[in-house]
């Protein structure tokens, strides 16, 4: 590490963070095919025993954390005893292979053979791979893969975070986490906007850091310091005190500094985290996601079941907005009802509208649905159809929704295409909602979720924002809100640009409002047009942001006097609903 | 069918031919569980039979095919009678399937093994889908599926063709090929256009087409006409005479009427096709893939390999520009010692540059293998980078490729990024090279290969079409050429609306050129550039597609009268070397 102190990396909201380094433990490379094997029955009591520990470990572990995690668990347990895998085990071991390739090879096949039975069965395929990898570490005698439990509260650094480490990740010991891979809208970032947990991702020299050291988490400053001195701790300790008082403030509409109202909205994946997002001033529902309806059902729910739940979810935001999108799923998530195919590339496959025009019956129902819903509640309902590629897609959803009572129907713009037409879009669609996750994934043709590309994911590509600015444009010409529902909203100062590229409304992970909503406050809309101006015009997704940055501090340079000289209106500023 | 004698589509080029249908064998389903099963030993005989029926048969016809194509035939037969395979039925058999359930699942573990195993394996993949079919039409009693062999020529008419369709088609047999699937950039477009091959692609009604029916297909107005008049024979007949007059005709450069040169450019996978493009009239070469040296190689070709490989190309072109692209693979087609990984979207995975950046050393090999063969030839050579999405990538190969002597280094605008930053990337590049399908592909977030989403991919989308002219935009700002290597510039109408969006050069099939020449010289570049205004306004591809037709009538209405005042330029036009 030499005098190496400080490490860049995107910075997840506005956290600090002060503790020691724990690493998170790295799977083993694959197992190499048969060297060193000792003879099959040898090498076949090896992984016997290997099996029954990892076995023993999981139901232990799944008895302690009880609960779904716990069923989790255990269901792993048995999968290490399975007695077909340890059958094929037992094959490749005939065949010569060590212990550890032949579980290796045996938990591989089990997989694909899951992964091809598709649907909800398909989606248990990881917990193989996790199994798979237990017992291959207690081959080799290492420690498990997986987050550590060093039995005091640490700051966790990891290459990334799998799914399954993020579900039992405690809260009351991880102060901070730290990733080597992973860009703004990987897994490992949404789960830290989502539960609040400052983090850094993408700091690659963060590589280094060894275990035990003291560092200073800052994710407002993307950058992580190891051995602080005492001056950078006291510090520290007084912005995170001051950010602490910032979550106490009372909440208040989100608004521009002259003014301006910018509605603040919630994401929300279920009805459950409804009472939550008001508590942290949600001003509405900007992306509620209906995926969980249709996830683990054999057939879709029918019209009544699934009225029930938009009508329970629509009563707990009375008064206020709540845009519904319409069941987004494709072949990475297959629904036996909808798409069940094997694509070669699920995420440029029958996905979202596709899907539900190729089985327009689900579509219909669920709109039939929303719309008995909303005639007995008092929210304001906006529904929207995802992926959506072009204008013809965007009329069949409109007429659709309309055709069923639905007074205002919108599109997703998560496709180039959508944002590179959203003139003609938006004369037929009542509003836009930017998926910036998704946008940024297709404009620059990398996976979002697969790490080698995670450098290309960045919504502040100044190709992203050009699209964003396209449909705020678009929406401004004809009078239409443009919302931004993606994860880009939740980054205080890219909200702010996003707003100066024509984003009408923001909405985010309700733990996210109070970093954004105490930003945005800082700038007028003309400042907010300039700060967009600079980022796109910048070469790439860095110098967009570290120009923004740049600009920034000339605008806080005159802020007292801008603080000064700025009056806040007599009355609480009048907003105008945002249809 | 009614009165319904006009089926449209899309057609591929300005061909026109008369026959009679031969409708294509299509796969049966996959086989239910159970259903009906035998006694074990019963399905296996039946199993056992038909795998041997099949055996032979692909014996037969790999001895009559003979070459390549007979080597892959008795490859497939000994597949057929894999002991480790019929072992595996067995098993199946045993579990009580039938015997059709457990051909087919065996072939489907052991393609899933091959895939696992990855590199040219994996490439084999197909011929197991290709056997399996076969097993299970023979146990069915219905007829093999795939092209058949009526003993006269005849009219195609397909679902679509899978590449191994394509591999067999005897085209002393086929007059035409229609197909209900498949997009402008689907396999069978590309194959039709390379071949020269009279096609209509995505004619959904000609489903209905009856075996034995008289056509015809009329791939220049993309439409097929059942049961035609005698009149409408006789016309067929003569504008078939004529086109086969203009193939005949003097090849001369492109331009277009005004006398604007528009170099047209031949696509080449190998040397093997230059002779022939020389013919057709290439004026060089706008896009060779480098990919042939490098598929089939466990370790990538050293640098004197490749150069051996690179001049003896350069030298077939010389005094011609010839443009080469770096390799380009993805983990679609995963080379062991580049990019091996499993990924899940692997059209957005690391490919092209990406994966050459992760392992330069191939790159630079690449590179400097090209310089030692430009240093001992007299071929104008340009370099290009694949799949390039930032300022960033742009000025890593450009530098590294003058780094190396190579004075010409542009990049591939296929991601919609690239085309967004034109005026950044052409700041570092000398020149850029849209690759259409790809665009295309990632604009509409539609996988080109696709069944199901095809209708996304037609590069007349307005919103590729406003991509398209951003890097002319750009281009003409900065004085820097930018050529269509994809699809799009064999469409004739098409290569006018890219002219008129900027396109300074266009790169196809050789035997497309004669159609985009004679197209390309009746146009002005005021009339390409309106022609290219109305597509870019309308709603969708089709309207698109319509409004330019539209327009076109109206400039030939006056053609005669433009065709009496122009005057020819008294010396042959000048041309400008496009740098």
């Amino acid at each position: 590490m030499g005098s190496l102190t400080e490490m860049q990396g995107i910075g997840i909201g506005r956290g600090i963070a002060v503790g020691r380094v724990v690493r998170m433990t790295e799977p083993l490379p694959e197992p190499i095919m048969t060297a060193g094997a000792l003879a099959p029955q040898e090498e076949g009591a090896r992984a016997t025993a290997a099996l029954h520990r990892v076995a023993v470990d999981l139901t232990a572990r799944g008895e302690q954390a009880g609960g779904t995690a716990g069923e989790v668990l255990e269901a792993q347990a048995m999968i290490a005893e399975d007695p077909t895998l340890v059958d094929d085990v037992g094959v490749r071991l005939a065949a010569g292979a060590t212990a550890e390739r032949a579980v290796f090879e045996a938990f591989v096949a089990f997989r694909d053979l899951l992964t091809e039975l598709g649907g909800y069965i398909s989606e248990r395929a990881g917990d193989l791979d996790d199994v798979s990898r237990r017992v291959i570490a207690s081959l080799s005698g290492v420690a498990a893969p997986g987050v550590p439990d060093p039995g005091h509260p640490f700051i966790l650094v990891a290459r990334d975070l799998a799914p399954a480490d993020t579900a039992t990740l405690d809260l009351s010991m991880v102060l901070g986490l730290v990733t080597t891979d992973g860009g703004p809208t990987s897994h490992t970032a949404i789960l830290a906007r989502e539960k609040s947990i400052v983090a850094l991702v993408g700091a690659t020299l963060a590589a280094d850091l060894e275990e035990g050291t003291g560092v200073i988490l800052d994710a407002a400053n993307g950058v992580v310091i190891a051995q602080p001195t005492a001056e950078q701790l006291a510090d520290a300790h007084a912005r995170s005190a001051a950010r602490a008082a910032l979550a106490e403030a009372p909440v208040s509409p989100g608004r521009l500094a002259d003014g301006s109202p910018i509605p603040l909205l919630a994401n929300l994946g279920s009805a459950e985290g409804a009472e939550q997002a008001a508590v942290l001033g949600a001003e509405g529902v900007g992306l509620f996601r209906t995926e969980f309806l249709f996830l683990d059902s054999v057939t879709a729910p029918t019209v009544a079941e699934q009225s029930a739940q938009y009508e329970r979810m629509l009563r707990a935001f009375h008064g206020k907005k709540v845009v519904v999108r319409a069941l987004d799923t494709g072949a990475d998530k297959p629904l036996a009802f909808l798409n069940n195919a094997r694509e070669e590339n699920p995420a440029l496959g029958l996905r979202g509208l596709r899907a539900l025009r190729a089985s327009e019956n689900i579509l219909r129902d669920q709109l039939t649905a929303l719309a008995q819903a909303d005639a007995v509640t008092d929210a304001e309902l906006w529904v929207m159809a995802p992926m959506v590629a072009t204008v013809d897609e965007t009329k069949y959803f409109a007429g659709l929704a309309r055709e069923r009572g639905l007074r205002t129907a919108g599109v997703m713009v998560e496709v180039p295409s959508a944002a590179l037409l959203a003139d003609r879009i938006l004369a037929h669609a009542d509003f836009a909602s930017i998926g910036t996750n998704d946008l940024t994934q297709y404009t620059l043709a990398a996976d979002r979720m697969l790490g080698t590309v995670t450098a290309f994911q960045d919504p502040w590509n100044p190709a992203v924002l050009r699209l964003v600015g396209e449909v705020g444009a678009a929406g401004a010409a004809l009078g239409k809100p443009v919302g931004v529902c993606g994860e880009a909203a939740a980054d205080p100062l890219l909200a702010v640009v996003l707003v100066g590229l024509g984003a009408t409304s923001l909405s985010m992970s309700a733990a996210a409002l109070a970093d954004v909503r105490a930003e945005l406050v800082r700038y007028t809309t003309t400042q907010a047009r300039q700060l967009a101006a600079t980022a796109l015009a910048a070469d790439g997704a860095g110098a967009a942001r570290e120009a923004a940055r740049a600009l920034l501090l000339t605008f806080t340079r005159t802020a007292k006097a801008v603080h000064s000289t700025y009056t806040a209106p007599k009355s609480s500023p009048k907003r105008k609903a945002e249809q």
